[in-house]
């Protein structure tokens, strides 16, 4: 057992749930043999806490690395600021900085306010929503944070509406009763459902994510818009994960549909801790009127990091590389597939990709990737969230690493092998579940 | 005008507020004219945007540099932090070692999460201390943050419950209604009242403030301990803004007093974010079956910084050093307004000293306080956050200035000048307001 694992048996009597997020658990990827733990980290490799080189062919930092781990430009600015001082009594002229460069991306907004974390952004953003429509229903679509807002939905009659949309069979433990019927999850691509919400609800608020797995039919997005706009509903774009994906900004720019607020987070200050709601004024001054502040958000590594990401980004274009690398890794998968006829899914947009084997074995499958590609030098699982780090020859190497393991899962689909017999450990998990 | 004044009045029309944090509201201190933005910071010095040097003796970044800004040691570990990398697929260690110390620090305690702000800590609490209670209703005492569950209690039908314990006439806009008679707040001292509270409602959760102006009387804290421990009731103490000012950890520790949970914030990273909710095993398990999870906790300044932090406050005993720095402060503003024959009530621990004078124009003169002290080379107020840079030879040119103002708030005292006439702006907001 590596040293990782080690250390993080221990994480799990310290920590409930052994780390912060979710999809950084290791049993996420590869039980009791994940390496867990980084030492250091540069471009798309990162080195273990027993020094082994790996190549990052997964999830970059859940996404937030999109210029690769210690981009210099950006690394450079965090460090100067450091230098200067990070925190005061006053506050970071950068901030003001980032709230103008925002607006300038997003033409039809006015105003914006910084948070830390994806989950605060979209606190701050049902906050001021709530606080500008005077009424405190809300609709929603997609992944939006962890607060008690959001997970209220699973109190509804329904019991697991977040389900598709979150994670299945998620209890809302600790979320007051309350807030029963305060949220309704409306499903992607389907109008008639919203439609019939907003009639029968006095819906104040519409919050969804532009999109995740697949993309509008039949005028979706123009739809959500008229409706919000006919209704005197206050539409909010949560593009922390897809902004920046596909667009210098939010990925609504594509559909040339516009929100009344927007939130960034994930890639925006490409792995330092900054996210972003941006509006228009007359909805964003609602926030004059309510309590939002936190001591932390003064903090100036987020804004600088940001602008300088922002600036990096605009230079590279980052969201074209990441896009043709996303494009280039799934067309592999696919090949590879057919050369095995193996039966496999891909979705999401092209920057973050995902697939599964169509195979009652799914789960062993992707647990037996990230067990052999570890053992040939790589972090992989059955995602790849791109970086304009992954090169070429990265991906070469990549696909000739895997060429092997789909090869052993053919011959298990073919019944030659079986999948039980080839893995070190446990099955990965395929959602939440209780650590022990 | 200065530079700062000037980019702030353009921060007024992008930014909701100005600021992320109420209390770093120029308007907080001298409208029109507090310097409102710095460019670099070293010890208790700052300068800004015009390069102009200022001793800070307000509040040290609102409390969070009890160490002084840009301390060498903290800062170098972040250095080193960004150099190695602060975001990877894998997770960093340092959030082990941390929890592990923080478990140290807190021997009744078992387990610990991480997170970004203060307010984070205060939801994440909740949501545990609920889930681990199987009851909604809290009780609260002090100030909790800007979150729903907290705001809600000016939703109770007394209208303005928060009065006292975070601002008078704080609007819930935006809140929930359905919120209402979740949270019931109670008067600090006031074991009755709390009494009340629990025998009328099916109160699950304590959340308090150890003290804040002024300390427990009548065995207070103990008489709530005993009560959450007979009706099974969850007792958190929030420690964000008393922690490591008069103990190595907890204020609590002063009392013999143990809670159930305590969250840290503010000090422990010495500018750099992070905050930690520590607590008992049987409670902190709770996470477990509810969905509590957010990229951007996963950092790695934040648990680099908090170890290195809590080394060097340990080394050096920080927190004798800022208490015996705060007496000094009390004393010299006592005996300031005793040799002046000015009327003034001093409150807050040492460390976090706050004084007033008893003057109808209390407002005015404190905003005339700043507005001087500025011109001789001070950030200053009526607060003062103390950290370990601040030597003696600082409070004494601080007192020798100090002297002539206070020499002629007492001509205005005695109607010999009117203070309307020595103002060169508006007189400070007192609380939270609506800015143009």
């Amino acid at each position: 057992m590596g040293t990782g694992q080690e250390l993080y048996k221990k994480a799990k009597t310290l920590i409930p749930g052994g780390t912060m997020l979710l999809s950084k658990r290791p049993e996420m990827f590869l039980p009791d043999l994940w390496p867990s733990y980084f030492s250091k980290a540069k471009g798309c490799k990162i080195w273990d806490l027993d020094g082994k080189e790996l190549l990052d062919m997964s999830i970059m930092g859940i996404g937030t690395n999109t210029l690769g781990y210690g981009n210099d430009e950006v690394d450079n600015a965090v460090l100067e600021t450091v230098k200067k001082g990070n925190m005061t009594t006053l506050n970071c002229p950068e901030e003001v900085y980032l709230a103008e460069k925002l607006v300038e991306l997003n033409p039809w907004a006015d105003m914006v306010r910084f948070a830390r974390s994806g989950g605060e952004a979209n606190s701050i953003a049902i906050r001021i929503a709530r606080a500008a429509s005077g009424k405190d229903k809300v609709a929603i679509c997609g992944y939006h944070g962890w607060h008690d807002w959001y997970l209220s939905a699973n109190h509804n009659d329904g019991g697991d509406d977040l389900s598709g949309h979150l994670l299945a069979g998620l209890s809302p433990k600790g979320v007051p009763k309350n807030l029963k019927d305060t949220v309704y999850p409306f499903n992607y691509n389907n109008f008639e459902e919203l439609l019939s919400i907003v009639n029968n609800n006095e819906i104040g608020v519409i919050k969804m994510e532009v999109l995740r797995n697949f993309g509008p039919e039949d005028n979706f997005l123009q739809k959500v818009r008229n409706l919000a706009t006919e209704r005197n509903i206050v539409l909010i774009f949560d593009e922390c994960t897809s902004g920046f994906r596909e667009t210098f900004g939010g990925i609504y720019q594509k559909f040339g549909v516009e929100p009344d607020i927007a939130m960034y987070g994930k890639t925006i200050g490409n792995g330092y801790a900054l996210t972003a709601v941006v509006g228009k004024r007359e909805v964003m001054e609602a926030a004059q009127n309510t309590f939002i502040s936190s001591t932390f958000w003064t903090e100036r590594i987020g804004s600088t990091a940001a602008l300088a990401t922002l600036k990096v980004m605009e230079e590279v274009k980052s969201w074209e590389i990441i896009t043709a690398t996303g494009n280039k890794m799934r067309n592999g998968w696919q090949r590879l597939a057919d050369s095995y006829k193996l039966n496999i899914s891909i979705s999401g947009i092209p920057a973050l990709s995902t697939y599964s084997f169509n195979s009652p074995d799914a789960l062993s499958y992707k647990t037996f990737i990230a067990q052999e590609m570890l053992d040939k030098g790589f972090l992989a699982s059955t995602n790849f969230y791109a970086s304009t780090a992954q090169t070429e020859a990265h991906l070469e190497s990549y696909f000739n690493a895997l060429d092997e393991v789909y090869s052993s899962i053919s011959k298990c689909e073919k019944g030659d092998l079986k999948i039980q017999d080839l893995l070190n450990g446990p099955v990965c998990h395929g959602g939440f579940k209780r650590l022990n």
